[in-house]
């Protein structure tokens, strides 16, 4: 076998979490999970693989055999990669319904998958926050949902300049397009085209070409509409940084009312981070009853994107905070003995079985920002007295080893 | 769509984790990860999606086409679902084996993908902890492997008495063999022949039968042998329940010396918890650089059995600390209002949206173990004056929202 060598490559367009990379993915991650959690939230997960069917019953088959991974397995079953959480979840619900106590609270963390062509960067695979409220038609419940993906960025050390929520109600959209006469073909073919608004220079022609007419982009619904309503809900929040969109659509086909997307507000970077809305009918296509239903989603590559554009993330220690040094490899199982104290106060604790020479050890450590470290030799075996140096303030305390744990473990990291 | 209802069942062979499932999940996570950090192990992942010659590289192939999901992507591409992590890591490693600074320590919580035929609960997705040390020939390593797979039963509770480790080497076992004369063929059938020793009655018949002529199953290597000196290693570090079993063997192919494998002594779960060991070759086959190499895994749903079966696991409450209950739904957001200070406090608290009446909203938040409830109506809104109740023990407090948010801050929970 030696000799034949493989790719050391990952799959197209799927990442490796090297540790620095795990550490900000684990960063991003604690952040979301504390954010939900604080609001009530709790968490659920569900397998990666789940039946196509599910994707089937509100998504075009385009999208089931074009953008997914499907595949059959040995069973004749066809199983997809998920694409996306919310059918997932709405399945749970649809599952538990008779037992669960609604309104119902529930976020997770899942990676998803989608069959890119991997131009431009796009990733195959990502993980996304999705949170998701069941059981309540009331406006508070569209308005805490936008709160929460609003207080997640805030909760990243975010300034609500730097982000513009973007807010819509697809139904009393579809009623402003039936107003203007529009059919239900070209009702889809406006979405579509409200859609891609920012990305085309001639959007009123095109309107116009669509539906025969000039098309009039609808004002802001009422004070007492439900978008009006809910705007003024989440002002009353402290949310400011939320607009009437009148073309912010998003591509899903199960949302009913409230819709929204956020962006950067820097001109640099204008993908969504988050988007979310009302789809009261999901729930009912998979389970056959009526469920209520708001979430919204946060990926962690336009997350990552915007932190990183605004300077809000600092790379994490992943290091260890104390190695032990034994003087000789004759030693190296010493030094597992020695680890024990520290691993029992709480410190994470190597020893270290290189064959380095010992300034090289230190000068190592120190770069991998190590707190400490202990060298020992026989010397110190026989007296039980033992030294830890700190690497990045250059200071040494002595003692026995218990002493020299409760030491390291009152100073915390 | 409506009426057209969908199963709502997971894909066969997964599972969901509802809230109360998905706490003991995370109970299993947070030992493992605070465990592997103790021991200044760092936490690295990668894709569920990898290429298909990665298995291919050291497994038979009959491994990679009728035990994993593997398919063929649109590109052309072979693509596996990974059944382990270790072929992952070691790719990894290989990829960055000059940057690296050695001994490398890692570990990682993935899920992974075998084609069960799903009998007897047998599940085609698990999770596992995986924890590796490259780098070191050292015995020390072989030692510390060990010792970090025990520990972290020690951390869910477990006694020594509950579990038993068995030992072996891999390459003092091949010299073993080749010693009473077997053929390199042979040598293959009678290890697989020693990892069924336990399951089948006629085990020396069956050995005569292959070799022809009696199978002196070999004894303990010396104390001055690399297994010697590790098991001696391992008890002065505290682990006595380690035992010399020349049958063990473990299926994969490239363990090169110490195999162990860890044992409910429970005679009801002789499901083997973890195993693992030292894989000197694997790295070099991948990457086509030499790489020593030691590590073990340890899955979920074994592991969950194993606690469960011991008494070790108790469940997790996932509700929220505090309930806001307004008086009617009118008052929904200034529920969202109130909740405020109490989340910046870092008190998980939910808005009770649902119509139901009062003692019903009180009584569903007992039964959820939901610490506290907050009542309003306009009268607590026009005085500023609030009162929260101990749903789990009756007691009452009042004062503005800052007051009673410091106070249920101050109880923790």
């Amino acid at each position: 076998m030696a000799g034949k060598k493989l790719s050391t490559d990952p799959y197209k367009g799927v990442r490796d979490f090297y540790p620095a990379d795990m550490a900000i993915q684990r960063y991003l991650f604690d952040i979301w999970s504390d954010t939900a959690e604080l609001f009530g939230y709790e968490r659920y997960d569900a397998s990666v693989l789940e039946p196509a069917d599910l994707y089937r019953a509100k998504t075009s088959e385009e999208i089931v055999n074009d953008q997914t991974y499907t595949f059959t397995d040995r069973g004749g079953r066809e199983v997809t990669l998920r694409p996306e959480m919310t059918p997932s979840v709405a399945r749970m619900v649809a599952a538990r319904r008779r037992e669960l106590s609604f309104p119902v609270r529930w976020y997770s963390i899942p990676n998803l998958f989608r069959y890119e062509r991997t131009q431009r960067g796009r990733l195959r695979e990502h993980w996304q926050l999705n949170c998701d409220l069941f059981g309540s038609s009331e406006i508070a419940a569209d308005i805490e949902i936008v709160a929460l993906a609003h207080q997640t960025l805030m909760n990243f050390g975010a300034d609500p300049s730097m982000f513009e929520i973007r807010i819509n109600d697809r139904a009393w959209l579809n009623e402003e397009l039936a107003a203007q006469g529009l059919s239900g073909e070209q009702t889809v073919g406006m979405l579509a085209l409200l859609d891609r608004k920012e990305k085309i220079d001639d959007f009123d022609a095109q309107a116009e070409r669509l539906i025969g007419k000039p098309f009039v982009m609808p004002e802001a619904p009422g004070g007492d509409s439900d978008l009006g309503r809910i705007i003024a809900g989440l002002k009353a929040l402290g949310v400011e940084n939320v607009v009437f969109s009148p073309s912010t659509v998003r591509g899903f086909l199960y949302y009913t009312g409230t819709i929204f997307e956020i962006f950067d507000t820097d001109p640099e970077n204008r993908r969504s981070i988050a988007g979310g809305g009302r789809y009261d009918r999901l729930v009912e296509q998979i389970g056959g009853e009526p469920m209520p239903a708001a979430g919204f989603a946060m990926g962690d590559v336009t997350l990552r994107d915007f932190l990183e554009s605004h300077g809000l993330i600092t790379a994490d220690i992943t290091a260890p905070e104390l190695i032990v040094i034994p003087a000789e490899p004759a030693l190296n199982i010493e030094g597992e003995k020695i680890a024990e104290p520290f691993r029992a106060a709480g410190i994470a604790t190597a020893v270290d079985f290189s064959d380095k020479k010992l300034g090289k050890k230190l000068a190592t450590a120190g770069e991998a920002l190590v707190e400490y470290a202990l060298v020992f030799g026989e010397d110190e075996l026989g007296s039980g007295a033992f030294t830890v140096k700190g690497l990045q303030t250059g200071e040494t305390f002595s003692g026995t080893l218990e002493a020299l744990a409760a030491r390291l473990m009152a100073d915390g990291r």
